[in-house]
């Protein structure tokens, strides 16, 4: 495994784990990250075992893997498997965020599979400005949204990494021993201005993939359903997994959700980019009216030459989280044949955000009560 | 700081917390570390504080310090400082383990100190080539020895970094985010191939001098009496410790018992250059019945020429342990003059030793029984 995305790689976009730039090329990415595209053969397997089409799979918003067909062998000859994903707590959810977590439920429901949750606060405050004080506020707050998206509680324990490090710890230190700091510099670019806690950190997130075997005392596959960018560290986990003992984890690569403003992905960092799952009506209206989109500088040339809906992130959002796809290949047509203005996709935006948003503020409200049955034991 | 121990230092000796080779120039090393020499201004200063001269001061094996004054000054005040040192346990504890626990316990004793104990099993995990299994036997043979040092129960409390490390996991994050890979380079010497964990532990060894203050609510002094070799961990901890809100923890340095086969330090993983606690009275006799002298080849030549007690490990040990100044004097002179052959100190010597081991067995077995009063707190 030798990929890198040094700075300096001959593409116009940047994707890390910390930082997502200019306007990505999946497909060129598939290839830079040495994934594998998930085709049409996988998403039909899926469709079978499940009994239905996400969305998320029908649109390709998913659309990269590693060892996704590896796993589905693997529960198709009864070897069930974990699912992980995770969060890490610098800001409020938005509803990027959302996404992978979407699929994650899904999954758990049609393979009823354990999932188990990871909030990275230690990697927030190392790699961050805010101090643990603020991050512990949002770790709360985005605890609430995990239990909103409706995950099953017997099913699911979100761990938390400073309150659970004593059960991650032991793991961490046989991950640790055996990456050296060339390999985690190569993957994540660390240089020597970086802090020894960000160096350090990386294990951490490999520990989940692992800790399914340890629970069920025998070799368990454990599914990532994550973001792409976050797919370095569990190549690096992936690369020594077999030495300790365990199963490679697979995964399964979502898309980012456009900034609202201009490309890129939505940052919780830069509130104006993002639709969070705590905005008021009018604010989500106020975003969505200030929006980036594909149309027209005035309404007469709408009209005459039609829009862009490829570089426009209200259709993005509509296409990806409300829209049908019969829904969403009409709108295109129309976007682009001129009979269709700005305002009144953004319309359809505004209410349909306000409509969830509400809801699942209302599910956010009732997840105060559940928390602590959320939590990982921390037994030892 | 910008000291440096690389190899291609100009000196035929190198300290670093992991070897300890060559004949070392003690004095050369407080001036390579940038540390103090202890003046007989400070031990007379101890002397009248603690109302007698340890043994250990009066022969100068420890010898170098930082901020001793500043605490002692600070006692003076009447603010109590805590006592802090520790233990990697890369195997059995050697007599040259024992030797700053000793000054820790009189220290204990005098000043009337709490004392937290650090068992670094993280660290000798993943420097060394041991299973964390056997690792966790080391931890638990090592705690006997210091429960058999006779450290007061209620005012000492032992650290296991696996099992206390939610209970220093938050404020290691505080040292881990302020330190520079470039920094801890530069003070550990970490290459390419050095692994992330041995990048990312340091921050845990600095933990115990910012507990006293977190554990009291107050600042709170704290001072580490430790082998030299282990300044590195502390200078580094020592730099950043205003910065986030506490006092530099201060230090009292100590030589090395040398090894009985040569010059370096005594080792737990060669086991003939040690005595250890729980080596039986026929190994201790065979151990130093082949001990490096200062004598010469032949009986004749040492009773024409004398011996050189300077480089001699056997007049080392018994001036250290076990000889009081007069007697160390005494048999200096008469090795020097040719009037004391090898194998009257290697009977003194193994005659002694097999004496003190023996009475420290039977409290090494009669501490198996007060482990669990001697662990710190698991609540966080």
């Amino acid at each position: 495994m030798s990929s890198s995305f040094n700075k300096d790689y001959s593409d116009d976009f940047e994707v890390t784990p910390w930082k997502v730039e200019g306007s990505v090329d999946y497909a060129r990415l598939i290839k830079k990250f040495g994934t594998q595209e998930i085709t049409d053969e996988i998403v039909e397997k899926i469709e079978s075992l499940t009994g239905e089409l996400h969305p998320l799979l029908g649109n390709k918003f998913f659309f990269s893997h590693r060892d996704l067909d590896w796993i589905l062998n693997k529960y198709e000859n009864n070897e069930k498997f974990y699912l992980y994903t995770g969060r890490g707590p610098s800001g409020m959810v938005h509803l990027g965020h959302l996404m992978p977590w979407f699929l994650t439920k899904h999954f758990q429901d049609k393979f009823d599979s354990n999932l188990l949750f990871q909030i990275t606060d230690d990697e927030k405050f190392l790699f961050g400005n805010k101090t643990m004080d603020e991050i512990k506020k949002n770790v709360y707050e985005n605890i609430l949204d995990i239990i909103a998206i409706g995950f099953k509680k017997k099913r699911t324990k979100i761990i938390v990494n400073t309150r659970h490090i004593k059960q991650l710890y032991s793991n961490s230190l046989e991950i640790a021993k055996r990456i050296t700091f060339s390999t985690a510099k190569s993957i994540f670019g660390f240089t020597n201005s970086t802090n020894i806690g960000m160096i350090g950190f990386p294990p951490l997130q490999g520990v989940p993939c692992f800790l399914p075997t340890l629970i069920e005392g025998k070799p368990t596959p454990v599914l990532i359903p994550a973001a792409i960018d976050q797919d370095p560290y569990w190549r690096l986990t992936r690369d020594i997994a077999e030495k300790i003992g365990f199963y490679k984890p697979a995964q399964i690569h979502s898309k980012f959700l456009p900034s609202l403003q201009t490309t890129g992905k939505m940052s919780s960092s830069d509130p104006e980019t993002a639709l969070f799952t705590t905005d008021e009506p009018r604010i989500i209206e106020e975003k969505v009216s200030n929006a980036f989109t594909g149309g027209q500088p005035t309404t007469l040339l709408q009209r005459k030459l039609g829009g862009n809906p490829g570089i426009c992130s209200v259709f993005s959002y509509l296409k990806y989280l409300f829209d049908t796809p019969r829904e969403s290949n009409e709108r295109e047509l129309k976007c682009r044949s001129g009979n269709l203005l700005c305002g009144e996709c953004k319309h359809d935006l505004s209410s349909h955000s306000i409509a969830f948003i509400s809801i699942f503020q209302d599910r956010r409200e009732k997840a105060k009560d559940l928390v602590s049955d959320f939590m990982y034991s921390e037994e030892s």
